[in-house]
């Protein structure tokens, strides 16, 4: 009998914590684990805004992947996945080679949903990789820069915001801190700058208790956030976005902050999805195949409810564990526990110092809520590199 | 009697030493002195090639005029001038201001001279101010960005710069020394970044000892830079640039550096110039009027030889000087002094701790070059600022 052959794709949360799992609990000999991801690196998508906006930097907010796995227990593949064949049992890269697996992983995260706006895939910016950060950053210092050799273009200073959900908000934090910082570095009139935070739906964080809502919009907008909400953004074109007002906002950096789907890659190699995601079984089964499975961003569950689960960090996590210890039952022949979501609560940043939260049922404010989310980032970095990467990422 | 009214255009060097010079000498009721800059800072040009490669910061290279302008003795006045009416002895600014004079100092700088090659003016960057720096630095970054989200866009990582002069000298040693930075910060192959200097002249450097070229060209090529010599640019695109052997460098950065002339509003406002620059008489002033002085890349002197006499900083800070000392002698009716150029000696940096420099006839190289530019940069600072600036300034 052959040893079986594990192949995870991506090294997001799920895929990460299914590989830390295994390579905890299985011996040398009972698997051979193979870990498929685009970078030598995991980051921490929760913290993506910062470097965005130029708060932190980049290396920040990721980890050497050789830091955190044990690279003799697990074979590493730095490559892009172009396609699943599930019915071959195989996964092809993008440079062509081809990995067989006998149980599969998909954990290859989102991509943005668009919901058909037209141009923003060719014109906005977002919130969704290391490389994708660096360069809004960069382009919003370059925005300073060139205002300054052009000053009746004062539209290089004007910025969007597309989305009023976690990442719309915590992003609109994080820029409005770094604003006075470019004000001074570039000469700029700190007047002439804008940040406009646009959402479709007739609240910000919606979903959210109201008050804490309040919170962070009254936060904000001291800050210099101008909301406006309730407005879906109509077309995102090379000089700004039209509103479903007739308003046409002029802006060189639109970042769509909206929502994700899953990765379409696994729609086009046959799986069934809603908004490029699979709805999987209580062990994280695609339908159909017995040893496929989902994490992350790419699988649906529900509540008791009937109503999805958002795709988040925390559950990605608990997935990754859950799926670890379920794989290593079915190749030791024991039985699998089901996929059970434990909810902890919800923590948003609005830049330094300043956050909002729900914990059980209790609404967290300002540095309080800033304090829980940087004791919840620490707990995940001790998760999966021990005490000194937690140490060492995490600036209390 | 009235008292005199001294206007002087610009704080540069030559503007700027006239201005400390009359600020030293003269007495509170013997002159009306008026200094119109654009900005209400003075920027070292010599060091322009730091800020703009990124090897330091913009802040490094400019001086705030309040820190070395007594405004209780000098009138400041932050504008841009549009031009000037030598007959009515009156200058006009942008915002409409309209400033008379008995005596004016034009001291308005240079612009990049494109020797009418197409498409530089629209395309290529030029290392000219604080502004215009900001935009390149932020430019370079923001190339490297882009490149990780479009990997075969190998352009992105290509830079041209156009001139072998001092500047394009220096330029390129800062750049090579900045890229292996970059390409840690974002992950990329320093095997792919590409620096080309290139130059029409049959030699880098023309008219510089050429034992001393060799040597540059030799530090900067084990740097990196790539040198193609008697070679002009035939066109500058939004693409690259193409050379006039046919050959196409396909490039987003393409810095220009080959030569200045004078500023054209010197010209727009009736003068008679040589590639902007006004040929002045031996006490600088401007053919056909008594009270008009011309300092800086503006001014256009001879040597013994009848040859023009390069726009460097050392001949306009001496201008300033010499021009200080001769308004003072106007005003109290005593003897002007004409003015003799006394050359010190010509210092070049390489990037860090590397140089090439004569002074008299003693060449020198790297670190003692480098070291002898640094103690230069002191002489200037202090001689503007005092011990304190020269101190906070110069880093040793």
């Amino acid at each position: 009998m052959s040893t079986p052959k594990i192949l995870i794709l991506g090294a997001g949360y799920g895929g990460l914590l299914t590989t830390l799992k295994l390579q905890k609990k299985l011996n040398y000999n009972e698997a051979e684990i193979t870990l498929v991801n685009k970078h030598n690196y995991h980051y921490i998508t929760t913290w993506l805004h910062e470097p965005a906006a130029g708060t932190a930097s980049a290396d920040h907010a990721r980890v050497s992947l050789d830091q955190i796995i044990d690279m003799n227990k697990v074979n590493f593949v730095k490559g892009t996945v172009q396609s699943i064949q599930p019915d071959e049992q195989t996964v092809t890269l993008e440079n062509g080679e081809v990995l067989s697996y006998d149980y599969l992983v998909i954990g290859l995260g989102s991509e943005p949903e668009t919901f058909g706006i037209q141009g923003l895939k060719e014109y906005a910016f977002s919130i969704r990789s290391i490389n994708a950060v660096r360069q809004i950053r960069e382009h919003i210092e370059y925005m300073f820069a060139k205002y300054k050799n052009e000053p009746e273009r004062t539209d290089y200073l004007t910025f969007v915001v597309g989305g009023a959900g976690f990442t719309g908000i915590e992003f609109c934090g994080e820029l409005a801190d770094r604003v006075p910082e470019l004000c001074r570095e570039f000469d700029v009139d700190p007047e002439l700058v804008k940040i406009y935070c646009i959402e479709a739906a007739p609240t910000a964080l919606p979903g959210f208790d109201p008050e804490l809502v309040s919170y962070a919009m009254d936060v904000l907008g001291r800050k210099g956030v101008e909301f406006k909400i309730g407005t879906p953004i109509k077309e995102c074109t090379a000089d700004g976005v039209l509103l479903a007002t007739g308003e046409e906002i002029k802006s060189k950096t639109v970042v769509w902050a909206a929502g994700v789907r899953g990765n379409s890659i696994v729609e086009k190699s046959g799986f069934e999805v809603m908004r490029g995601r699979v709805k999987v079984d209580e062990y994280l089964r695609a339908p159909g195949y017995e040893n496929v499975f989902v994490v992350g961003d790419c699988a649906l569950i529900f509540n008791a409810e009937g109503r999805p689960y958002p795709p988040t960090a925390q559950i990605a996590v608990q997935e990754g564990e859950n799926l670890g210890d379920n794989l290593v039952a079915l190749i030791r022949g024991e039985v699998m526990q089901p996929f059970v979501p434990a909810l902890q609560g919800t923590l948003a940043s609005l830049g330094k110092g300043e956050g909002i939260g729900m914990v059980g049922s209790k609404k967290l404010f300002g540095s309080t809520a800033a304090l829980m989310k940087k004791a919840s980032d620490l707990r995940y970095l001790w998760k999966i590199g021990g005490v000194g990467l937690a140490m060492k990422k995490v600036r209390l």
